[in-house]
Order: structure tokens, then C-alpha cells, then sequence
């Protein structure tokens, strides 16, 4: 392995670097890029530094954006009295795939965590509520991940949220759609008690 | 997705392109470089382009290179009697891994494959006869893969080899390591069978 060229080298360890990627996948990748066109790997590389150099956070809901508003902020089809509540801006990505939600989002870039210490004052929680003042919200849907730190921010949210008259609501957790009732733990299998619903 | 700032949505897809790489592990990575420091991005930048600028082929054994001669011809070391041939550059490395070959390589890049119209002439062989021609080598362990290429091309190269009065040999197929004999195939399990040896 050590006898590689350097420049091969480097780049299998910087591919190591990335999230999820072990050392075959990172071999896999670099022999890919060597044999690749060199236009290719020039758009890489280039694609690479602009997500570092083009992109800030939206000055409405602190998602990811290539200008002032991010693409949701921006789309006047979206509705503006509804706004999701998410930990970070990946988590979007879900709650867009359903194609059922055709609100505003908002991106708190992180949960409430004592043990890291991480408190509501580290988030960005401050134009959520310039936006509840100043708008015609009517639902705040807290999407926070069903973690004890996503839990803790959703409850933190809404007593935060409730007294400004709007209305707040939490995702259900419960058991997921098409697996078996035999791999559910005893959490979420409490959970999909507790979140039972009259047929 | 197509809400997605521009230039991650182009990252995203860009790491789409690579192998091994479906839209989940490229949002994983696409959204881990946004928020990876600059520096590091820089590195991850540069190392994708340097891999197709700064290496070519070892004049002596078509390995990646990122000089005249490849860091296994470099080593002087290494055994110049022992050349284990291989398919492709990325094949040294499984090789590498044992620990137990401390001879030198040759790449052929490719394997004769008739359906492909890939025939000896397409591979790099001249160079491997003047080698052997030339210097002092007395095995060549072909390490081509265990499919109907792998195997035409070992042929091939023993039957041109071998006049030469340099010892031929081929790597043993069988069943791997660790697994049972249930999971073997037919083809795998009858190779085995050929080549038991005494205990």
C-alpha cells in the first residue's frame, strides 16, 4: 500500500477522510478518478470548492442558500403559514421526498444537548420567532429527530412557541411503514401506542 | 432535491458519477464537505486533479507512476528474479497485502477478451518480453483474475512464456478462506477438487 504513487496515495487518503468511505471504497474511487477524463475530474474538483466558496445560510430560515433566500424562501407557491422545523438542512431532504409538504422550512442548525453543552441560545431559534411575529404563521410542524436532544428542543420549541398563539405539532413516531412488528424496540414500539389512532 | 442550492445539487451529482456512489451516500458527502473546513475541501480539491496530472505509466512495468519508474521498479529490494502479472494497476494491491511477494510487477491493462475484440496486441506484453529477455527473472506468477478473460490471457502468456525458459505459474482458485463449502459454486468447487495437494 505504501508503495503507491504518492499522488494516488493522497488522494485514497483524503478519500478515507469522507463519511462512510473505508479503504477499498477509497481505493475504488481514486483508481476511478485516474482513469476518468480529465474534464470530469476537472467539474469534481471544481463542484468540490464552489459547495465551500458559493453557499451561506438563508437570512429567512437559515437553510443552506446560493443567495440572500434559500430556494424555499424564494418560491412564492410555497405556503408561508406553514413552517417545518428541522435540526439540519440534510434533514430537508426527506420531508421533501413525501411531496406532501408545501410549506416553508426552518433550519435550527442543531438540537438542545446538556451533555454538549448545547443549550437553545447555540441555536437558531431567533428569526424563527421574528418570523412567527412578523408573519401569517398558523402551524409550526417541529420535525426534530426522534433523539432525546430532538425531543428536548420539539418540547423546549413549543412551550416556547404556543404562548404566540400559533399552532404547534410534533412528526409521529411509531412503527415504520413495512417492517414487522418483531424488530421494534420497546421505545418506539411505545411510541406507536401512545401515537394510536381511532379507525 | 431540485430545491437544493445549485452549486450542492451540482456536488451531489457529481459524486453520483462515482462508482459505488447512490443519491444518499452523495448527499452524505456533499452535505459533510459543506461543512468541512476550507483547507481540507483545498486538499480534497487538489488531490482529485493532482491524481490526473502528475501520474503516468512506469516505462518498466505500466504501473501508475509518479516518476520514470514506479516505487516497486524503484526498489531495489524488491526480488528483479520474481514478476507476478497482473490485469489492472488496482490489482497489486490485494497482492501487496499479503506480505509475501517481494518481487516486482507487470500490468497488462486488460485481459484478451474476443466478445470485447480485445486481443493480445491491446495489451502491454512487449515490454514484459524484454524484460525477460534482458534480465535475470526465473518466475512469472500469473495473477490475472479467475474469469474466462483472466484465464484466456493466462494461457496466452504461458504458452508465450514459457519457450523462453522462465518458469510459468498461475495462482490457485478455490474455496476462500473462512467460508463454508455450502456457499461454493460449481465452477469454484471443481477447481478446487483440481487443484488439492497432498498432506
Amino acid at each position: 500500500m505504501s508503495d503507491l504513487a504518492e499522488p494516488l496515495a493522497r488522494l485514497i487518503q483524503e478519500f478515507r477522510r469522507l463519511p462512510g468511505i473505508g479503504q477499498k471504497s477509497a481505493q475504488r474511487l481514486a483508481f476511478h478518478i485516474l482513469r476518468a477524463k480529465r474534464e470530469d475530474v476537472e467539474r469534481l474538483s471544481q463542484a468540490v470548492l464552489d459547495v465551500k466558496d458559493k453557499l451561506s445560510l438563508c437570512v429567512e430560515c437559515n437553510n443552506i442558500a446560493d443567495a440572500e433566500l434559500c430556494n424555499y424562501c424564494r418560491d412564492e407557491s410555497r405556503d408561508p403559514k406553514l413552517i417545518c422545523v428541522v435540526e439540519e438542512p440534510p434533514n430537508i431532504l426527506p420531508v421533501e421526498m413525501t411531496r406532501q409538504f408545501h410549506g416553508r422550512y426552518h433550519v435550527l442548525h442543531g438540537a438542545i444537548s446538556p451533555l454538549r453543552g448545547i443549550g437553545p441560545e447555540q441555536l437558531r431559534i431567533k428569526n424563527l420567532l421574528t418570523r412567527l411575529q412578523r408573519g401569517p404563521v398558523e402551524e409550526v410542524i417541529l420535525a426534530t429527530n426522534p433523539t432525546v436532544e430532538g425531543e428536548a428542543t420539539a418540547v423546549y420549541l413549543s412551550r416556547l412557541l404556543k404562548p404566540l398563539g400559533v399552532r404547534v405539532t410534533r412528526i409521529a413516531m411509531g412503527i415504520p411503514v413495512g417492517s414487522d412488528l418483531d424488530f421494534a424496540d420497546e421505545v418506539t414500539m411505545t411510541k406507536s401506542l401512545e401515537n394510536r389512532r381511532e379507525l
